[in-house]
C-alpha cells in the first residue's frame, strides 16, 4: 500500500466514508445510522480534526460488539416543555443522539426562538462542531457541550476527577464558512497524547503534569498524570460548569460516575430571526470578520483566522486532494473492515 | 481617616451601599434604580471582585453628568418571541438593563423551559455573576456575557480589536452558595492593570504584551499593548463568540464599533425543573461538589474550591467585618459624594 515515508496515507473522503458506513452496518446499525456515522466521522477528518475522526471507528465497533453501545437504539424524548427536551439515547452512539437532539433544539428554536435539549444514557459523540454547524446552517446560533473523560485535577488538587468537557459555539456568517469554535477546556484534547505516542513525539511543557503533579514532556507520563486546564482556575471552572450542563442537568452520569456508558450532552439552538433579520446578522458578521482579519499581522504570523475557518479550508482542500491519515490507523481500519466482511475498500490518492 | 499603612480602608457594606445609592440619586436616578446600583456594586466588593465594584462609581457618575448615560431610561422590550426577547436599554447603566433582561429570561424559562434575552444600547454592567446568580436563586442555570473593551489582538495579529468579553454561568446547589463562574476571556481582566498601577506593582509575564507585541511585566506598558487570551487561540475564539452573542445578535455595537455607549449583553436562564425535579438536581450537585472537594490536595495547595465559593466566603466574612478597599478609591468616592451634596458618610470599621 502507498504508505509514505512519514507514515501517512492519503485516502479519498468518499472511500473512507463508504468503508466506515459499511463497518457500522456490519456491526448491526441500520443503513441510515451507519451512513450518518461515516458522514459525521469523515467530516472531522476532512476538517483536520483527526482527534475526533475515524481513528475512533475500531473502538466504536468493539463497543458495539461488546454490547456496550446499542446498534439499534430507541432514541426518544422523555421529558419536554415548549423550549426544552430531555432525550434518552438508549446507549446509542453519541453521534446519533447528539444529532437527533440538535434537530429537536433547532425545531424548538424555530418555534419559540430558543431551544435547549439535554441527552442522557449516551456515549462518545465525536466532534461537537458537527452539531453546532447544523444550527448555524439553519440560521441559528448553536451551542453544545458533552461529558468527557476525567483527565484533569481540580485546581489545587491532584486527583483525576475533572473531565475534559469540550464546548462548541457556531454562528452563520456571510462567507462559505461559519464561525465554529470547538475546544476542550484543557490546553489540549486527551487524544493528542495518544497521537503523540503514535507518532513517537514529545509534548510541549504546559500541556500536562505527571502522576506526581510535576510538569512533563513525555506523553506516556502525561497519560498517567493529569492534563492542565486553559487559564488555570478558569478552564477548571468551565469544565465543572460543562459537567453540570451535560452531566448533572441531563440526568446522565457526571464527575466520578463517568467512565462507562451513560454520558450526557447539552445542545442549544437560538434562532437569529428571533432577534433580527438573518440577512442583517450575516452582514454584521461579515463586518466583524473583516475587522478581525484586517488586523496587522504579528511578527512570524501566518495569518489571522476565525474559529472554524482553517477547518473549512482543510475541508475544501481535502475534498479535492484526499485526507492525509496516520497509516497505522488506516491499516487497522482495513483489517477490522476485513474481519467484519466489508467488501468496500479505501482508495489511496 | 483611618487609612492603614498598606493604603487600605475597611468600610461597612451598609455605609458604602448607602453612600453609593445617594450619589446615583443626586446624579438623577430614581430612588429604586439608585438603591439597586448601591446594592449591585457593593455586592461585587463584598465578593472580593473589586475590579467590578464601587471603584467604578465615580466614572459612572461622570458618564451620567456628561449625558453619556441616561439616568431615567425607558428600558423596554423591542422584539419578542416565546422564549426570546430583545431589550433596548435606552443608554441606561448596564446594571439596570442586565438586571431587567435576566428577570425576563427567568420569566421565559419558567414558562417555556429556557429563555434567551439580548440587550442593545446599553453600557458597562459590572460583574456578570450578579445576573447569573439571579437565575440560580430562581432554580435556573444562568448564563451571561457582555461586550467589553477592546484590549486583545486576534490570534496572530497585533491590533487591539478583540474585546475582553467575559462570561458567567451559575447553577443552584445544595449549599449556601451557588456554583458561579465569572471570568474574562483574557488571562486577567483589564482593570487588574489599573489596580496594579494604583498599587505600584508589576504584573506577571504571560498577562500581556507591550505595544510592540513583546511580553511585559509593566502594567503601564501593558495598557499600551494587548492582554493575552486564555489558552491562546481558544480564548481568542471565545471572545469572538461572546462578541457575536452580546454585540452582533443583540444589534448592539461590536468589534471596532465599540467604545462609546451602545454596548450589548446576552442573558440566558434555563429552568432546572424542565429537566428534572430541582431537589434531585441539588442533590446531584452536592455529590459533584463533594467529589471535587475531596480530591487530595496538590503540594502547597490551600484547598479546593468550586467557582463562586471563595466569593461567597468573602461575602460572609465581609458582611461581619467590613470590606477592605483601596484608600485612594474610597477617598475619591467621598470627595465626589461631597461635591454632589450627599449627606451620608462612609463608616470605617
Amino acid at each position: 500500500m502507498p504508505a509514505t515515508a512519514s507514515g501517512t496515507r492519503t485516502v479519498t473522503a468518499d472511500s473512507l466514508r463508504t468503508v466506515v458506513a459499511a463497518m457500522f452496518r456490519k456491526a448491526g446499525m441500520p443503513e441510515a445510522d451507519a451512513t450518518f456515522m461515516g458522514q459525521c466521522l469523515v467530516d472531522a477528518d476532512l476538517r483536520g480534526v483527526h482527534s475526533h475522526g475515524t481513528r475512533y471507528v475500531v473502538t466504536y465497533i468493539r463497543n458495539l460488539q461488546r454490547g456496550q453501545w446499542n446498534p439499534t437504539p430507541n432514541i426518544k424524548v422523555v421529558r419536554e416543555k415548549g423550549g426544552t427536551a430531555v432525550v434518552d439515547a438508549d446507549k446509542a452512539a453519541g453521534h446519533l443522539a447528539a444529532h437527533r437532539a440538535m434537530q429537536i433544539a433547532i425545531e424548538k428554536a424555530k418555534e419559540h426562538g430558543t431551544g435547549t435539549v439535554t441527552v442522557r444514557n449516551s456515549n462518545h459523540c465525536g466532534a461537537l462542531a458537527y452539531y453546532t454547524q447544523m444550527a448555524a446552517d439553519a440560521g441559528c446560533i448553536g451551542f453544545a457541550s458533552t461529558t468527557a473523560g476525567r483527565l484533569m485535577a481540580p485546581w489545587g488538587g491532584v486527583d483525576k476527577i475533572i473531565a475534559l468537557n469540550p464546548l462548541s459555539w457556531a454562528a452563520p456568517t456571510d462567507r462559505a464558512w461559519s464561525v465554529n469554535l470547538d475546544m476542550a477546556t484543557s490546553v489540549v484534547a486527551g487524544s493528542k497524547l495518544g497521537m503523540a505516542i503514535e507518532k513517537g513525539e514529545k509534548i510541549p511543557l504546559g500541556w500536562a503534569l505527571d502522576a506526581d503533579g510535576k510538569p512533563t514532556d513525555d506523553p506516556a507520563a502525561a497519560q498517567k498524570g493529569t492534563l492542565l486546564p486553559i487559564g488555570g482556575p478558569k478552564g477548571y471552572g468551565m469544565s465543572v460548569v460543562l459537567d453540570i450542563l451535560s452531566g448533572v442537568l441531563s440526568g446522565a452520569t457526571f464527575g466520578l460516575r463517568l467512565g462507562g456508558p451513560g454520558g450526557g450532552h447539552f445542545l442549544q439552538a437560538t434562532d437569529v430571526e428571533a432577534f433580527q433579520p438573518l440577512d442583517q446578522f450575516r452582514k454584521s458578521m461579515g463586518e466583524l470578520i473583516d475587522q478581525i482579519k484586517n488586523s496587522r499581522l504579528a511578527p512570524g504570523s501566518t495569518g489571522i483566522f476565525l474559529p472554524g475557518e482553517i477547518e473549512h479550508n482543510n475541508k475544501t482542500q481535502r475534498r479535492e486532494s484526499g485526507i492525509p491519515m496516520t497509516a497505522g490507523v488506516m491499516d487497522e481500519l482495513e483489517n477490522v473492515a476485513q474481519e467484519l466482511g466489508v467488501s468496500e475498500r479505501l482508495r489511496d490518492v
